[in-house]
């Protein structure tokens, strides 16, 4: 199945496609997915597809089933693709040869490549981090160092045409910047009304300390041992 | 088919259960859900479940299609449900006796009856916010009180057992309120650390300033006379 050709029209729509892959966490393709939905929605020239292997439901690391709406072979050359992240099912998902070279064939034909959380250690074990900064999930960033990025602590971080996102919500923020450079701060901020973003973290600000002393770093490793489990040489290489 | 009787503890697992219709905004749901979630992999005596009329996958507002965990048949006692909302297809669930049947008896048997953004709309048209003060998207604030219940321009709104939040985002602190109110603000502030929800929008804080002169008004009323045009008797209820 192809898709169908577009109307004839000066500017071509520009597609953002998002990955779907089993076991991800939803909000970090359902937050910036949302984002340039209501892009779509505003202005014409835009669309969203989500891709993956299969049209089904895959599992996510919550309850809810995902199904997304094209398969890698029905994608026409996107303008973005944005890789989600996770924790268990992404860590081991760096040992996904068919993923990954689906990752890196998209890749190659999208004008902008983006991720959100450990989306970033995806687009890292697919080659397409090397010699890049880049940010994940503040648990694994370290890691990046593993696959010859250069791992920094900000909400987003671009290099060239590669933009990653920290972990899980950092993706509504990273979209709203895309979404500023590609439209425009006024429709930047028109999808931030219409998705009323006015954050109120009930507690404030996150408190790092917990975080920055190692406290969860056996944890982590832990997640990450039971992850590539089968995969010893990927392990000894994100080790010392 | 039933659900398997829980092991024998001093302390029942608390279910905190979603509501899955289709056409609505997946943010609205997976926000909150994912706050949860994390809550249920965090501390003992927590899940979350995701309930819908039938066990497969519905549309939403975006190309991601979206599968609940359980049928409400199949659903035991729920400590709290949520609600989550969406545009037309959500406005026009106004007028959808079987959902709205559902939701009169999930409610019924919850501890705590939540929605995000005009998910507050459909607990409105069961009957479940009568003399109460709730929130719910801004562009549909002043219906709320068509149905009995007083509108508060508030990120989120407790009012007894009833608790609504703003438009789409705002699901995300509502989540972690009630986490921290669950569990302590201690589990609440580890749950932000884990969604990494230090929010940076580009742009700063929402400006109201077009939202409140009324420039919006007519698109929400033309969304709403779209979405229940063939509801006329409700839609005269919902106007001057």
């Amino acid at each position: 199945m192809t898709e169908p050709s577009p109307a004839p029209s000066a500017t071509p729509v520009k597609t953002i496609a998002f990955v779907l892959y089993p076991g991800l966490t939803p909000l970090d393709i359902v937050g910036p997915l949302q984002v340039f939905a209501a892009l779509a929605d505003l202005v014409p020239g835009y669309r969203t597809v989500v891709v993956g292997e299969r049209i089904e439901p895959v599992e996510s690391d919550t309850p809810l089933s995902l199904a997304p709406s094209h398969t890698f072979e029905e994608l026409a050359d996107p303008y973005a693709v944005i890789v989600p992240g996770g924790l268990v099912p992404t860590l081991a998902a760096m040992a996904d040869e068919e993923l990954l070279r689906n990752l890196r064939e998209i890749a190659a034909r999208s004008r902008v490549v983006g991720s959100v959380c450990t989306g970033s250690l995806l687009l890292a074990a697919a080659g397409l981090l090397e010699g890049r900064r880049a940010t994940t999930h503040w648990m694994y960033r370290d890691l990046l160092t593993r696959f010859g990025a250069t791992p920094v602590a900000r909400r987003w971080v671009e290099d060239g045409h590669v933009i990653t996102a920290a972990g899980v919500s950092a993706g509504i923020d990273m979209a709203l910047h895309l979404v500023g450079r590609l439209a425009g701060d006024g429709v930047a901020r028109m999808v931030q009304l219409f998705i009323e973003y006015d954050p109120e973290p009930p507690f404030g600000p996150i408190d790092w300390t917990a975080a920055d002393g190692g406290q969860y770093a056996p944890f982590a490793r832990q997640l990450l041992e039971n992850a590539l489990a089968g995969h010893p040489a990927l392990l000894a290489q994100l080790s010392n």
